[in-house]
């Protein structure tokens, strides 16, 4: 057997691939955020050929992981790993240097150094590969006292349903990219270099619409055909304040945290309300995304407002009243994906989100809302939390560096 | 409650709507399966915005079905269903009369009548719902007279080991878009409306590149690296004359046959093959997807060519010298999807095709090639398939028609 990867047809087609991404960066560059849309009501904003979406880059290197303030690509893979029981602080280091290195490869559109399907990693379509370290990594590490206070399991909320099969994982690499057959190829090579070091705990996929079905910046809809994050922080200091720890040793410094959380919804229910119903259950229009007291998506809410009756026109405990956060300190990014399984053989939906949030601090942003909500919020009725993580989002790493050096090395 | 489906704003969006189709139309219609792509070896065609995207329609009615000629869409889910026993004759026109309405609607970018989640129909994105007949439907509705001959279960190859989750059907729903929540919303609606005529009895959902990652007119890749369908016939006479039932009964002609396989591929093992011998197992260049005795996709395979030794350049059981076919009236329309599934706890994938082919006649084209693989084909060694379904493709519909009115009406 000879022609291993590396062989010269392969290195001659990845410089070839290197080539092109070059040629479409100044393409790709600034616009892959801001593409246009056919809707009526979207931001004009100019077109992108669509030939820019396979070679699109998003940076690997940085002070901060991408991944998450980076414009939520179409499709997602979040894997959750255990630790082998052999798996120390140093074996660490050598297990994130790997998988720092293959995610430095393919999110640039090289294969990786060992990557036996080459031909499936020349096309990165904004790939980004995101790691997070669960309790259990600073436990293995023995570097209990490094990890965030605020990243421990979440307390029970009553609303809570979970299953082991979805909770919980040591270290979680989230793997987000405009294409679905990249992340399937990026999630093999890491799940196969991660092998002599942990095991898989469990893999979420979703997805959101593709790549020029709406505009940059759109907020994702969900398969109850709701607007889903309109109230993230906007880009910029609003956004960089709620998501990055601002100060603190190395290992904590530009990093952040991470809950990934598992939410069924029952369709079958929902789609016994009526529009009304489910307006007022979510506190916004349906088509709109605004507000019931507003007429645009990022309307203000007016909670005091009341209609004839004397009852205010958004319910108290709706989604939006309960969940709502003026202060930018406060709020949390969501970065939701969408998943849709098979359904059961009487036609019921297997769908539902997979909910990622990500904030400076889950204690003191994460919690306080979800409390509200696991309190009383009408749309509860019709979710249910089947999966619950925690993770500590380490800072980037500069080229030749790797992720988790700053707590590992 | 109030504010059922077709309420004042829904209708609103969806004549917005409809006049950004008009308006995107002009760029759709012909471009959408003309992309560009920044690889250098692609052929050079102009780029479309991606705005297109998700505006482009396919049209629903017309004398032969959609989704078979179709330039594949990024996404599928192929639905079987087993019809319930007291659907018969009568009842299978109202269940055809009902979903012909969805996909009609749906398809052009509309809600369906009873659309729960209008918002989410409004975005077509290439949307194809195509309809397939297993022999179960003909007894029910006491018509097998009029199944064509070659739509029976498929006989058993030694290579097979088929399950019963993926496997049969009385009624397959090809559900195909270049965006995932178009088709999980189609996927919604048209299981929710066949609830009382039927169950569901396996679904599987499938992918390729995402729109704009790769020319139009691709050869896709599975997941083995490989490129997937070369030797598909041509557009124009070859693809017409292979695919399309020519003449017969009104509800024969301008049909097809389908055969749907799931094929798992066995990563583990062929992630230890070198590249040559990965070549040699295939007959084709893993890069360009050329020929051994080639240099491009499309060169004619040389069976003869021999090397040095005295060996044929092209293994006399490679995959491609086992599946060639040189008259087009013998050729296959390949339209397969790849799929993904979770890894197992030590990190095996769940990765394979859904390999979907469409044939006038499945006993002259199909089965003489999956014979001769059966018996010999150096793939074998690492696919598996395990499931099998087959399905008469029924003609298409006019305007105010319902796909297999020909047959049951």
């Amino acid at each position: 057997m000879t022609g291993a990867p590396g062989s010269p047809a392969v290195s001659r087609r990845g410089l070839l691939a290197a080539g092109a991404l070059t040629a479409g960066g100044a393409l790709a560059g600034g616009a892959a955020v801001a593409v246009g849309t056919g809707r009526p009501d979207a931001p004009a904003t100019p077109p992108v050929p669509v030939a820019a979406v396979g070679t699109a880059v998003e940076p690997f290197h940085g002070a901060r992981q991408a991944g998450i303030a980076t414009e939520p690509q179409a499709h997602a893979a979040f894997v959750a790993f255990t630790l082998r029981p052999a798996t120390d602080r140093a074996a660490l280091g050598r297990l994130l240097r790997l998988l720092s290195d293959d995610a430095a490869r393919l999110t640039q559109g090289r294969p990786a150094l060992a990557d036996t399907e080459a031909e499936l990693g020349l096309l990165p379509a904004r790939l980004t590969v995101t790691f997070g370290f669960g309790p259990g990594l600073y436990r293995a590490a023995g570097l209990d006292d490094r990890r965030p206070a605020s990243v421990v399991d979440l307390p029970s909320f009553r609303i809570d349903r979970l299953q082991p099969a979805w909770s919980g994982g040591d270290l979680l690499l989230q793997i987000c990219a405009d294409d679905p057959i990249t992340v399937a190829h990026a999630q093999r090579v890491l799940v196969k270099d991660s092998r002599p070091f942990a095991t898989v705990r469990w893999v979420q996929q979703g997805f959101r619409r593709s790549p020029g079905v709406e505009a940059g910046g759109h907020t994702q809809r969900n398969l109850f055909g709701q607007l889903d994050g309109t109230a993230n922080p906007q880009p910029g200091t609003p956004l960089d304040t709620a998501v990055w720890i601002p100060d603190g040793p190395p290992w904590l410094r530009d990093g952040s945290t991470l809950v990934v959380r598992r939410i069924r919804m029952d369709m079958e229910t929902w789609d016994l309300l009526g529009r009304t119903d489910r307006e007022l259950a979510v506190g916004r229009r349906l088509d709109t995304g605004a507000p019931l007291t507003g007429t645009a998506e990022r309307d203000e809410p007016d909670f005091a407002a009341t209609d004839e009756s004397g009852l205010t026109v958004i319910p108290d405990f709706s989604h939006l009243t309960r969940a709502h956060v003026t202060d930018d300190r406060f709020r949390i990014l969501r970065r939701p994906y969408n998943y849709d399984g098979v359904p059961a053989a009487d036609g019921s939906a297997d769908s539902g989100l997979v909910f990622a949030a990500y904030q400076a601090d889950i204690e003191r942003q994460f919690l306080p809302i979800q409390r509200r909500l696991a309190e009383r919020d009408l749309l509860n009725e019709w979710t249910t939390p089947i999966g619950s993580a925690v993770f500590a989002v380490p800072p980037g790493c500069p080229a030749g560096g790797w992720i988790g050096e700053q707590l590992l090395g």
